[in-house]
């Protein structure tokens, strides 16, 4: 069923040595098909770029709404996920009462905490032999038992992969008494939203969910994130935001990119098939251990000498992303994000001889 | 010299009036020359939207640091001049010192005052007979016995158009114990950059110029901004700045139109030559007044019914934006962006219009 390292042609297998494999930022290693670009470069005699955008985003709010089949009103669009999150900290945020999120989980989220002066108390994830999980009822006391600014939630997981009961997403959001971030910018990969669960006319008063295109859609370089958050928040953040903060060309690109759907999810299960191939692949060799996944990123554990194996993926033209795990000091993490099958092969490479060498 | 509007034939006069003159966000009124959309057509091929961009915007930077004369590592780019605005008050604004500007001034510095909890000192401008001007004692003054977490200073200040003296901006810097920010956004339409005034290797310490190509440079549906920094503070803004805040079109399409300098710098003069042939014009009419501007756009006072006013500009297809003074609350005043000479004339029939019924 997997072929093995082995079993391919070496002559095909070096034809990628020379490009770099960029495996460190989860991207999306698919770029826009030809015909929607030529759509895009002929959509650029309609926008006008000496004109501010319209602040409202109207077309582009309508059009993600009707995709993601949420009302347009509770949608705000922001410059990537990035910002919302800045405008999210800019709204709740402060230093009386502490932000509450995993250990580990999105480093912007502890990034953000520190510009805010908030302080923040982690949950850290638990491993076990064959997977990360948290302990959902230390979450909920802490939740009970304290007061906090803002929960931030990320599912799947960055950088485990690990996807978050949504049973208890629900819990979080009757119990908190603050608003609660699920950041699901990696939620098309795992193939459901936790928006599936509600009814849309009765959103819970505190939630945000955090969603990007950047990911499944694969324009990381466009800059477009988003969030659908029940209407108090809503209106606090259309308050806050500065009002031009997306520009006319990824409003006009996006709007394009958005009628290319089916594309999107062929790719996103393109994806997945590699990701679950890698993850077996790699399960199968002595030393490495690939954590399940539901994102398009997976983590793995390995127990060689952390210099040695980053420099042989230097030398190799791969990029991966080196992870220290604060409950777990002494083990040696990598992220590898997932790009296409020919990468992935040339990353298992790596592996492999390191599987042969020790 | 001047023409007035009954000079002009009336189909000539009559043939824009079905297009809306947009005279209220001191946008450029003329779009990229149609060889430079070309280019960036061409440009769309060599960016990859399915990756982030270069988090260091090295290529975008160094363009910006030549045409500009700055150092590249003083130089730190945003969405916007707008997102700057945001990191300088997420450094420095707190809730325990105010900050101080300009009142009027551009409305971001309040809002963002606001956003993040600091109060704010306001120094008004003082109305003479036929200018606007800033009591500088007073301004030093404060600074001299208060302390402020952030002062911020536009120059030509929107929405008089008044510049203010660079030699007085000096003393301010000397004066003030926290970091002043010299809002250049309109700079090129006064000709003048305080940077002209230094010398780039001893750039003082609390010294921000922030200056915006959504202006000059016609490009404010594309978001670029950028501040030229002291070192420390330049560096306290790049670590919280979020990694990937301007996207890879942008990036791209920016240092192309980089290239025009020339054509901008002709925009500009041709702007400068409607507006003070706008301001003389309005001059001549009755009930009218037209401030000083050395920005691209003017200040005009009037003495008719401000919904009269307002109504007829709509009906005539015009926006212009409506200003209510602090200082001034009985006294009517409109901001009207320079456009081209045809919107201006449209304008200008409005106000004949008004000088001749009352």
């Amino acid at each position: 069923m997997f072929f093995t390292l082995k079993d391919l042609p070496v002559s095909e297998s070096d034809r990628t040595n020379h490009k770099l494999a960029r495996l460190d930022k989860n991207e999306n290693p698919f770029a826009l098909p030809a015909g929607l670009m030529e759509e895009i470069r002929e959509g650029l005699s309609s926008i006008e770029m000496n004109r501010y955008p319209d602040p409202s985003y109207k077309r582009l709010r309508s059009r993600l709404a009707e995709i993601y089949n949420v009302p347009e009103k509770l949608l705000i669009t922001g410059n990537g996920g990035d910002e919302i999150l800045w405008l999210l900290y800019a709204a709740f945020a402060n230093n009386n009462k502490p932000i509450l999120t995993l250990d580990p989980t999105f480093s912007e989220y502890y990034h953000l905490a520190s510009v805010f002066g908030a302080k923040q108390e982690l949950v850290g994830l638990v491993k076990n032999p064959d997977s990360f999980s948290l302990d959902q009822d230390l979450f909920l006391k802490k939740l009970t038992e304290n007061n906090y600014s803002l929960v931030l939630i990320d599912t799947p997981n960055n950088p485990t992969g690990m996807p978050v009961d949504p049973s208890f997403l629900e819990k979080v959001l009757e119990v908190a008494s603050c608003p609660v971030v699920i950041d699901e910018a990696y939620a098309e990969f795992a193939g459901k939203s936790f928006l599936d669960r509600l009814s849309m006319k009765e959103l819970p008063e505190n939630l945000i969910v955090l969603k990007t295109l950047s990911k499944a859609w694969s324009l990381a370089g466009l800059r477009l994130g988003f969030a659908i958050c029940a209407k108090p928040i809503s209106i606090k953040l259309s308050q806050i935001k500065s009002p031009f903060n997306v520009n006319v060309f990824t409003e006009m690109a996006v709007c394009k990119v958005l009628e290319y759907e089916e594309w999107m999810k062929n790719r996103v299960e393109s994806i997945k098939y590699t990701r679950d191939s890698f993850i077996k692949k790699t399960n199968q060799l002595k030393g490495w251990k690939a954590y399940p996944s539901k994102a398009n990123f997976v983590l793995v554990e390995h127990s060689f000498s952390e210099k040695k194996i980053l420099e042989e993926m230097s030398r190799n033209n791969i990029k991966v992303k080196k992870v220290k795990l604060g409950g777990y000091p002494d083990k040696n993490f990598i992220r590898v994000s997932i790009g296409t099958e020919r990468e992935m092969d040339k990353l298992l490479k790596v592996f492999t001889a390191n599987d042969r060498i020790i």
